[in-house]
């Protein structure tokens, strides 16, 4: 990885060019942000922990037969990937009601609905990043009704896969971000990273906070509750 | 209608029963409010307009096979209609982008969409009427996902037969509201009001908005631009 050229600097990621024009690097960073970059620290090994947790999902994912960016891990922070378009939405998937939208909804924080929630968000920070629905997705001209449909197809085999994992890991899934790419060909793939700082993980006992909101809320040192998602994912059979 | 006895008192309509229970008259009132009831007047006259717009558009429905919960007009301010028990959640119809949603956007205010976009708020005062999703109307309770698809269904036909309708009148149906209800028997039907007041109509030659925003944003007296929609949908053959 000599000539490694950069060519995204996120808040929390890196991304870099590799030698060869189809593939990236995903470094990822100790920084950690919240409230749209309001409110920052620097948690040392935080970056490591994120690549490991993404890498086992990641994993997991593409032997469910569930296409992705990832290629594999090449470093204690980072993931080779395949260069890939990002589709300008965060898909957000809520097994649980949690935060902000069981505000919006008037439901109790954790509230267990009986489908699963669904929502896009135009990834579009000058405006917000406002929640929006397919329609107004298609309006926009950022993808077509069947792209829509083929993401939100891809999305659920995603969610059942990683119920099963983090439910046999002893851990809530409560909701998580996925973003999505096309490839060259126009395949759509997920891509990003999944993690405990773009989800929801309680501890399925005792519902204590296992992700970023420990950060967040001020609730102690994230890299404990980081590594405890880790370690539990690993030791799941 | 000697015994009405009033059961919902809105801001600008009100509901009373018949000595038929299967039945109710609604009537518009002058009153105008905007801004969540921030900003009121009363315009002499309104009432009986919206009432025959919103009758004249019901005939249309009617005509084309749909079902609403329209009878008659039964007075110059008063339609009967059939009971139904609320949705809770306001539909709204965009074949233009307009207002609030075209900042939300970050699109021009006006512009023509590829598609038409429909939106779910959630009728509930108490938490600001939200927009919400197809799934988190499912999770609240409200209906099913095969309720939402029938609801849809029906509200794409509504829009075909009002843009036809207002075309030939010479109006841009930029915007508007659709509530439906469930009759005993579980049919749902197209409910409350259509009309000026819940939707955004514009002059298809100037852009001249002639509905409520007249009132919202100080344009004039309200009376004479909806009297303009009544009489051209009135001359529509």
């Amino acid at each position: 990885m000599s000539e490694r050229k950069l060519i995204f600097d996120g808040k929390e990621k890196q991304i870099f060019d590799t030698e060869n024009p189809d593939e990236v690097l995903i470094h990822f960073k100790d920084d950690t942000t919240a409230y749209d970059g309001l409110k920052r620290a620097v948690f040392p090994g935080k970056g490591a922990l994120n690549c490991n947790i993404s890498a086992l999902i990641f994993d997991n994912l593409v032997k469910a037969g569930i296409r992705t960016h990832y290629i594999e891990k090449v470093g204690e922070c980072d993931l080779l990937c395949r260069k890939v378009e990002m589709i300008p939405i965060h898909l957000i998937v809520r097994n649980y009601i949690a935060g902000s939208t069981a505000d919006m909804l008037g439901l109790e924080d954790g509230f267990k609905p009986s489908n699963v929630v669904y929502e896009f968000k135009y990834d579009n920070q000058g405006l917000g990043d406002p929640l929006i629905n397919r329609h107004h997705a298609v309006a926009l001209g950022l993808l077509t009704y069947s792209e829509l449909d083929e993401m939100l197809a891809i999305v659920s085999k995603v969610n059942d896969v990683l119920v099963e994992l983090f439910t046999k890991a002893g851990i809530k899934l409560v909701d998580y971000r996925i973003e999505m790419g096309r490839t060259e060909s126009g395949e759509l793939v997920v891509a990003d990273e999944i993690s405990p700082d773009t989800s929801r993980m309680w501890d399925a006992a005792t519902n204590e906070k296992l992700d970023k909101d420990r950060f967040r809320l001020d609730l102690g040192f994230i890299c404990d509750s980081y590594r405890k998602i880790l370690e539990r994912l690993k030791g799941v059979k």
